[in-house]
């Protein structure tokens, strides 16, 4: 069955505790909303910065988690100087150390991780794409740089829009674009 | 049958006629070999402009071709603002138009391309490995982030190490570093 590609550029996600000491009494305004119901990108970026060097202008988006995460991409992991584990949105346990600066001051938290490759889905979604039992996928890519990309994770949410997120090393590796087509392999 | 990884970053090739141009009489002084008999690293490097930015300490490599061509990944392509095609090394017909600068001024050429996958192989590999009439192969790739790369060509040359040449994009997307080892699927 088919699905429509979204590339995820680097960006952070706030605890309420976080963002008071970056942002203060700052609102989190919305930007654009993003294709899962109710996530946002906002008018807010912050600076994060590893061991080696810094990268500006990453989004933050909305609305705020009970965790802080930021996700980056191999790529930026190299130019951070950081080595972090490939995980699962959420699972931070060990996640590495990044600083994380806004107009308010620097945060140092354990919350850097490259994103795993996966797939929105709420109930109706399982559902209607016999999915029901499976918890992750491969995907098949088509064009020049095509293949097939493996441990593509199910993610399931209250209300989702079915779609596979990729971080911009794998869109790119693949040349892909977000609202692309490709094939899931069950 | 298994292959090591080499990962390509980006960089230039010259030909006698434009180092001349940027170089001038600077002697193309090697800094390391690289894994392909008769190649290197060179001492050297450049920038190079697109519509929108600039990428600085670009690799020359050596000896100098008789063409001249720029290796960008996808990733770079979005810095730099241009739309290379993928193609193999050499075949410059539809690549597209980027800058080269050196001590001695800049030149623009229709160089920049996305370079093919490909394996390094030459007249004993081949016998080696039964890959006899064979242009193209798939890669299986382990891993969390693992898969299959299609679209791999053969390169054969008069003397060659045996070596699967990615990008920086298809390397950062699967987790994988130079000399790392995965498997031919013919």
């Amino acid at each position: 069955m088919k699905v429509n590609v979204g590339v995820s550029n680097r960006h952070v996600h706030l605890n309420n505790e976080d963002y008071k000491l970056l942002f203060g009494d700052t609102p989190l305004t919305k930007r654009n909303d993003l294709t899962q119901p109710g996530t946002f990108a906002s008018e807010l970026v912050v600076t994060i910065t590893g061991p080696k060097r810094s990268i500006e202008n990453v989004r933050v988006l909305g609305p705020n988690r009970s965790y802080t995460q930021v996700e980056v991409s191999r790529t930026d992991s190299y130019t951070l100087g950081i080595n972090p584990p490939v995980r699962n949105s959420g699972d931070l346990a060990d996640a590495v150390e990044i600083t994380i600066t806004g107009p308010l001051g620097s945060i140092k938290r354990n919350a850097a991780i490259i994103a795993s490759r996966h797939i929105h889905v709420d109930k109706n979604i399982i559902k209607e794409h016999n999915l029901e039992g499976i918890d992750k996928v491969s995907v098949k890519i088509g064009g020049e740089k095509g293949g097939i990309i493996d441990n593509v994770y199910l993610k399931e949410t209250e209300e989702a829009y079915f779609e596979l997120h990729l971080d911009t090393d794998d869109a790119n590796a693949h040349l892909l674009n977000q609202g692309d087509e490709v094939e899931i392999i069950i």
